[in-house]
């Protein structure tokens, strides 16, 4: 197939940058005591977990249980959910998934360890390393790991997610505050050390940081996503990772300095702002409707109603969860369709 | 099925806040010469749309050929696409809605009436009164009316969106624009008709202007969408309709003066910015990420780790868009589950 003959909008995926972006990832942690474990939340699709996993990489990370199942029903058996559980309704499908995969869970309060301390389940325990989100402050760190090594649930170590260095443009300054959050991290690790707690697993990274944490004595994992799709935000960080991923739509209307595509917010992200063109395209993102997104044309836009346009994502993550299949091209061609198979919310009743 | 065994995130309905609004709307356009005809992007579900024609309206609006589609499937036979359709892969789509319902598009350029000409369906000229978006100036609507009644189109008349109107919170001027707008599209429907074309229908309006522009002499039909389940933008408009969606999220960690809900990004849109919580829960939204809100938290905050707490959306249309099914509730019971069944887009090949 065409992409000519794809209806818009389709979110689309470069196989090749892709596939380029997955083995740089994986060659980076190639030989180094620190293993690359890619966050399945990123795409939420099993095909390109397959590309990670063939060029090599130690489990997956995921965000919710629905993601961990979808991996386990693919056959991925070493899952960390780097993510709180406290929903009582979701224990009986952990206990099921655990069955299926070597499952490990992220803990930060005494509840959570007592919600699931019967289920066959490993844990880490999330460490607030600076990001304003879950994990326990260090000193409440011993406290919560004893309670996990009383239980059923077999303490593996500890995780903390430097979140709010990923954002920080300028190198340096992510490095330091990335190294802060770090020798935070390992600090509880080795208290927990010195109380006679099991720490084999310290967890942390993403793709902002995966050259700084993950070379980090100590570190043994990082959990990036956003390397293998990248998306705008991401590209003007200098990585060397390509965006792979973009959304094609068609231009319904081209009126007095404006344009108007078939593409708006139910097709990309805008939480970090609007999508770009390409750069080839003389014109500007103005804002996002429903189904619309409006250019601001300047001289030289050629595109007329019918055409199709380029639209590049700003936050993958969100983008793709809005989207049920990626079409996965090489240029003009439509090598394969696929499923994006975590996305959205199992409910109770299924 | 109580609403605690409900896994979270969960997307929720009041049935009978959504069943006032609904009656509320549908009651205003009794006994008028201007039809509602309710935006079925708004909610994507059938069943509400069901909801809406017991109550009485005349057809729906739709944003996409996918949505009509949906429609269609469910006998629904009279179908505005309030949008210009000039995807050429869609033209076998279009002509096998066109066998099943009664379809409605509006074009806006010359080859958008150039792709549709031969399908069987009706059009109408969509005229820009003042959104930047799609829609023919009002110098040029002549043209295009005189094209669709060349071609095999029927035409029926005008619409014109007066988007921009919508979001002004001061009644007043809110009110100014939405008829200088219409004043502009009953303009140029009078010069169509002096021109000896079709003006049947004169399609606007939206929610925030649903009592405004449905008064005006000349317009035939009211596009009104969020009307239904609101949210937490047009509640502080001051209109009769109330707040009929939430979402339900359970508390993960509570640490320090931060509560984090385990519904994120991927739960509720943040374009309209974040949602918001109950007056009675003494915290705050500080933040988004993909699959958490955190909260900071005032005194007197009392959930803890496995609590659950309601979140307000922002904007209905693209918050409804990430989920599957909607929670229909009355209190502490879930009475049914609605498929969102217009969520995503079709692709090709299917």
């Amino acid at each position: 197939m065409k992409l000519s003959e794809l209806s818009t909008p389709a979110l689309c995926v470069d196989v090749d940058v892709l596939q380029r972006n997955v083995e740089r990832m994986a060659a980076f942690f190639r030989g180094r005591s620190c293993a690359l474990r890619p966050h399945f939340k990123a795409h939420k699709t099993p095909a390109i977990a397959r590309v990670q996993a063939a060029a090599g990489c130690a489990g997956f990370t995921c965000a919710t249980l629905d993601e961990a199942e979808v991996l386990a029903a693919h056959g991925f058996d070493d899952l960390l959910i780097a993510n709180e559980l406290l929903d009582s309704t979701k224990t009986d499908r952990l206990r099921a998934l655990a069955d299926r995969a070597r499952v490990t869970v992220a803990v930060d309060s005494l509840a959570g360890v007592a919600l699931l301390r019967d289920l066959p389940l490993a844990a880490l325990v999330d460490v607030n390393v600076g990001l304003p989100r879950c994990g326990v402050p260090p000193g409440g760190a011993v406290e919560i790991a004893r309670a996990v090594a009383d239980s059923h649930l077999q303490l593996r170590g500890v995780m903390g997610y430097e979140g709010h260095a990923m954002g920080i443009m300028d190198r340096e300054s992510r490095a330091q505050t990335a190294r802060e959050a770090m020798a935070n991290l390992l600090g509880v690790a080795d208290e927990l050390r010195v109380a006679g707690l099991e720490v084999e697993v310290v967890s942390a990274g993403g793709t902002g940081t995966y050259d700084i944490t993950g070379t980090i004595p100590g570190v043994t994992e990082v959990q990036a996503g956003s390397y293998a799709l990248m998306d705008t935000t991401y590209a003007r960080f200098g990585l060397p990772f390509a965006e792979a991923v973009r959304c094609l739509a068609t231009v319904l209307s081209v009126q007095g300095g404006l344009a108007v595509l078939d593409a708006g917010l139910k097709a990309l992200a805008v939480d970090h702002g609007s999508p770009e063109l390409p750069d080839d395209v003389p014109a500007s993102v103005l804002f996002l409707s429903d189904e619309h997104t409006t250019l601001a044309t300047d001289a030289g836009f050629a595109a007329r109603p019918g055409d199709r346009l380029w639209l590049r994502p700003s936050h993958v993550d969100p983008t793709v969860n809005l989207h049920d299949r990626l079409f996965a091209i090489r240029s003009d061609e439509v090598l394969d369709v696929w499923r994006v198979e975590a996305r959205g919310y199992r409910a109770s009743p299924h």
